[in-house]
């Protein structure tokens, strides 16, 4: 239940107005990030509302009805580079010789200091610290050099490392584009009345959309009013999505790689309760994020399935006191354990993924005082012990407790009888895509791409596009 | 998942300063009202605090540590009487020739009108258009008289008619009072340094407090520092708890008349199973109010226990667009069918009551069209028929989907292919206590006080506070 | 230039719509109070708008267009009794057997403490700290007794002692009403389809209206839509119009009791002159407030009139540091002497009046720092000895400058070369009303009313309305 | 009384920190835009604060005492280029290979749409859409090629037509820029402790420091903590100061190219009187801006000063309603004549100048309604025919009341008995510049630069900077 969010993006090119269409799609989409959102369209021009907030926050009705254009793009940002704030909000747009260009990115560029720096040497100054600056300018120098969208994304696409969704509105043409490793998921879909691209299927479905397929790594699409057009834009290497989309990140209700997401939280649960049997009268999850595999695990082990802890809906993250006093109670606040169910019960609790731990510690402990025999706790990703570099905000090494413990000593740490957590190979088999083509960076130490002071996994170069 | 909401009161008695204890306090009633709140404490004369929104939006870390007292009590609003502004926000504040009163009431007076015109007549004039003005007025007319605030509670409530659990400041000390029926939850709790009455019983644990029992129908309670005091405020009778607090309102892991609400919960679900059965694939909840009424049927029926329709926690009740087509998007905007698991299913949906039913008819649509072959629905309320006088948001008859239709007509209204409702007997049954001593007026038409135009049930009067 | 402010009402009725009306009216009494501004309409009930903030700030169009009266009134709030904050702003309605009625107040009412305690001692419980809801509510409590709203307002006016200018809204009538001594102003005019009541002519002038007279002291006044009726509301003593309205409350366009206010401080300066000559290269004010006197000081002397100090129109009164640091600097942040003007001259400095004097010191300092020679200070108000009851913000005595000094020592504490007051006699001469008919208790430390603790001045009973 | 304002800028650096001197400095200068304001400080890197709306409510005390650097620049907004948000504010910050820079502006560049095109064509791409990213990209751009900021600085303002004070922070360095020309304002002080750079004379006052000299046209000066630095930026021309900072936008107290701008407002009243002669009973001002030229005026004439026209300083530039309707109360709302003064009597009205004229007339009609007998006005500001391009809100032709029409179409369009303007030579006189040194391109049409379309006047290359 700890916060890691991500980004989320939009395009949509349709015959009737889009920016109430990208408006639903975003709030779809709520879940990637609710730190600042904004959308772009083009008419004429580009067009551009940004702010600090939730969706339904930023825009307003007259705003919408005001955004004439009939191609835009939107962006739902949680900061994982840059600073927080207004001034780092997406999409980002530019003024270029070929128009204004309006930029959306989910992920991390690797190499995002590096090609600064070398940038800067070239005389370029830079009005943000974001890496969507960076792309923008890049693709705009290139379009100037090659006076063609398609090849100056190629030549971009060539020059980053790392995790990217775009979505670019330019010249009233939207265009999504992955990574070549395919790290943040991004699709397309049919509308009634034209096209989108988005990163979670979900975005497909509110605006009575049908899903057509994934993105695939290194692949650029053009999403016109009448067709979609897909260009090879990165030689091609093995995929390496996400794990953690599927554990986390998405939509329980999305699709992602033709894996539904809360299906495969369902399996992990069911390979979970086989990996890590335990004895005990309930199993039931932290709510929300424990749920789907709690409902596995109780299938598969014949376990009751039970709802131990409540959570209170209302409790925002802003707490008034910063203290340790404060955090302990907010914890209480927002979860409460049924006292009459656990009271003298052997009790298997199962969560997504622990961090840190020390909300888990807490959880622990409440159940103990109020009366549960046993605490066994259920771990639906294997233990993180390494950064992530395209996308999640976990950073730094010593923040892991799984970095240096053995399962005893986490157990321990976290004051519950036992701890599990499923294994790369279940979670691998639970999401049904081969092992090569996730990235498993985060769990293992070894990483997709080239990452300055980390281990790269072994490569394989594609021809064409990924498949499997 | 409609929205029928109450409001919350909290008073705290302590060696040390309450507002932080307040603010925790109600923080955990927030489900019970999001439209305005307030705390008043007492220290030399009484300060008020109030604002419209949630708590945590309206109580500041200076507010809350310049707010010095002892004594104190706290209010959250959802309105149901009175325009909905800050107003009208409790608590109230009045100043008599007994020093500075503040009162915060959950319920309805049902005489308040005419309690109003009365006192018109005397000349009275009211600056809001609360019933919690009328009552703190009387209140402090009759301590003007008798010199004795219980006495002078005493007289206000042989005064009033209808529902109300109250906390009130007076002088530093805080009294509780629950209507004769107990119509709304009352409980008090021993606090490390002090005492509580609250709405419900996780108010007492988020401060490490010991629930000690609610308070009785007709009940007045003197918190003190070292101890409480009970007199008998007005002659008992048959108690009319609103069994709505256990079906919608409360949370679930309160505790009201010694009954669980989760648990009550899960035994209607297993009632519902035996009383409704039907053959199906799985059965599911509407998040997150049917849960555990569902997880109670899929235990009782054998049917595996499924989340067939996903959630958008982020989805908030202002939507910027008030037309029809608004309203349908903001339907799939908060829940989304899992296509994979219910296509070709047949399945049963759970929640906790039908008001109108519109919401509900949504939901089946949208199974349907995500390939659901059956779509049962079962609802652990019986059929709502009559309006609500004691302080739910149910007022007129038309209103009602169940009042003239049988179940057929009901499910072809909600386009289900069948509707199941527990039955009166049976949630009498999940909840434990005697049919008597319930509210059961918006299910039967029969109210157990006079409210014009409306039946009355039968009367006991009975000796000494209601037992059971 | 010290900051000593009251509040303005305004009452309109018409044949259309009055609530755009009232809302130019306020905007023109905006100096009079900008703490809070409240408008009441009567359109089968009262609907009432208040905010904290100045007028353009609380009332939007769509407000304004959503109140549809055809009655109102309108309240400008500078706090001089109860706690400042929205619960106090005004109007103050309240429901009573009579219907809503609406109140606004200007001045101050010196029994009000004696009033309430009597009140509470016989029940009563108020819910603001304000004047105007005891007056209100005793008028609810008179009408109720009477059935008569004049007569009413007579026995809640033999009731009152100290100033006030009410108007008042009761089923779709509206009463000006003015205490029996005419403190603060209060006067009607004829609107092109309506009439209005209010504090100052300006008010009238805006909405294209005629002013037809003050409003006599004790006189009550019905504005209805075809005319107006008089009703003698309280046997009349001498006047006591508040000497300060002409000297620095009231806009310069204003005319009171027929005495332009411009021109009152015009004769002042002159006065002045003559009373206090010194020999100087120029005559300057404090802007804005002691331009008038400046004027009629430089025509008598022949000295000639200029701009010595350069007001900075966008300082607002907050301040982000509240030491002494940055008061210093905030005098600078607002006046700035002309240094090419004042270097090596002598100077008469004229301002309307002195409270504290500490702004008056760090002018002359600054002016002295430019190099003027010498520094007169010359002030349109005799010196202000004694607290001010009746509606000023001067309530203790140990504040004024002028209490215990004679004009040298005041001079030293100014760092002024010398200073001169208006007399007593020249005030009262330039207004060119009787003394008798002035309250000068601030400059005589005699009051017209009788005020606890202080000394009142000789009456004499009156038959029929204050003439002069 | 038409608002035609401009920017401000400041630059400080020190032994202590800047930020709140900053803010003080820019409170003097807020007449000079309200739209936005923005800080940037160095300490280490350059932190930036911007915001919406006026200094006192953008910056707060946490904010100041955060920003800890001995370096710093302010800018005050009001939109000449570039939409107007908070997108376009100032200053600009950007990264580049010689650290972050950040630069505020005052002025217009008339070149910038070839400038962007050309880079555009270079691949370019811009983020905001104004004149200061333009600036200092090819700023950064030449350092990264010359290594030397003074260099760099040289280079651009080769680039650049138009009109520009910079101020600019890089490195801990502070430096200011003034066009060859030195249309906009720009002077230096020494602090207590440290020096400045700023748009006028006043925000060296408020910090107690000295006013050293004006920045010369085409000047660059780099300030350090122990001294200033000068350099020779662009090859000089004949200066081309804009007369109507004289005449409206710097504050009177302000002194610009040694003028005082109140005594250049005196003297050209003066001039008037002699020029534009009429028998008349007083004079007076349009409150506040004409003050010191009828002060002149009258001085002149000896026709008596007086207050006519009284302003209600509480009426903002928001209105409800935007209709005409609207309009024509709001200059009742702002102005109101004295009646009693007026009312038969021939008078002068004196303001700064003119454009539109649709205010004036207003205020004409408003002054013959209250009886004046004959309305003079006297316009301290030659006709204005031709639009400015150099920093001043006025861009088109058919706006100007003056552009076609002689003094008797003037004064029948006005609805007054007689106009008279100051003449251009009175105006060069009453400055007291070389009509030569003085851009007069909204009087002439004849402007001091190459303008697509417009007439250059005369030229003539200077040795060294501008002398006279």
């Amino acid at each position: 239940m700890e916060a890691k969010e991500s980004c989320g993006v939009v395009g949509i090119i349709s015959s009737e107005p889009v920016a109430v269409k990208l408006f639903y799609s975003m709030r779809t989409l709520q879940h990637r990030g609710q730190e600042s959102a904004g959308m772009a369209v083009f008419q004429d021009g580009v067009s551009c509302v940004k702010g600090m907030g939730l969706v339904h926050e930023i825009f307003k009705k007259d705003d919408l009805q005001k955004l004439g254009g009939r191609a835009g793009i939107g962006h739902i940002r949680y900061s994982t580079s840059g600073e927080s704030a207004l001034h780092n909000a997406q999409p980002v747009v530019v003024s270029t010789a070929y128009g204004d260009i309006a930029l959306g990115h989910n992920g991390d560029i690797v190499n995002a200091d590096v090609l600064r720096k070398e940038l800067h040497q070239k005389g370029w100054a830079f009005i943000t610290t974001s890496d969507s600056e960076i792309i923008v300018r890049l693709l705009a120098n290139a379009i100037s050099e090659s006076g063609d969208v398609v090849g100056a994304l190629k030549s971009v696409m060539r020059m980053l490392v790392g995790s990217y969704s775009l979505v670019i509105l330019v010249n009233g043409e939207v265009y999504a584009v992955r990574d070549p490793y395919g790290v943040r998921p991004l699709c397309i879909g049919r509308l009634p009345k034209g096209f989108i691209a988005c990163s979670e299927s979900v975005a497909v479905e509110i605006l009575d959309g049908t899903f057509l397929r994934d993105v695939a790594p290194g692949e650029i699409i053009r999403l016109g009013k009448t067709g979609i057009k897909s260009y090879r834009g990165a030689g091609s290497r093995n995929p390496a999505h996400c794990m953690f989309e599927w554990v986390y990140f998405s939509r329980p209700d999305s699709v992602l790689q033709g894996r539904n997401v809360f299906r495969v939280r369902g399996n992990i649960g069911e390979i979970l309760a086989k990996e890590c049997p335990v004895d005990a009268d309930m199993v039931f999850p932290i709510p929300d994020s424990g749920r789907a595999f709690a409902i596995g695990y109780s299938t598969e082990s014949g376990i009751q399935f039970r709802e131990g802890l409540i959570k209170n809906r209302y409790v925002e993250r802003t707490f008034i006191m910063p203290e340790q006093e404060e955090r302990e109670a907010s914890v209480m606040l927002k979860l409460n354990p049924l006292k009459y169910l656990v009271k003298g019960k052997r009790v298997i609790v199962v969560d997504d993924s622990i961090v840190r731990g020390t909300t888990m510690r807490k959880i622990v402990q409440m159940l103990k005082s109020s009366g549960a025999k046993k605490v066994h706790l259920r771990i639906g990703c294997p233990p993180i012990i390494a950064p992530c570099y395209f996308g999640i905000d976990m950073k730094t090494r010593d923040q892991f407790i799984a970095a240096e413990k053995n399962l005893k000593g986490i157990a321990k740490k976290l004051a519950a009888d036992s701890v599990g957590y499923v294994s790369i190979d279940g979670l691998v088999k639970a999401i049904g895509l081969p092992r090569k083509s996730l990235c498993l960076g985060c769990l293992t130490g070894e990483y997709p791409m080239a990452v300055p002071g980390e281990k790269q996994r072994e490569q394989r170069s594609l021809n064409g596009f990924a498949k499997y």
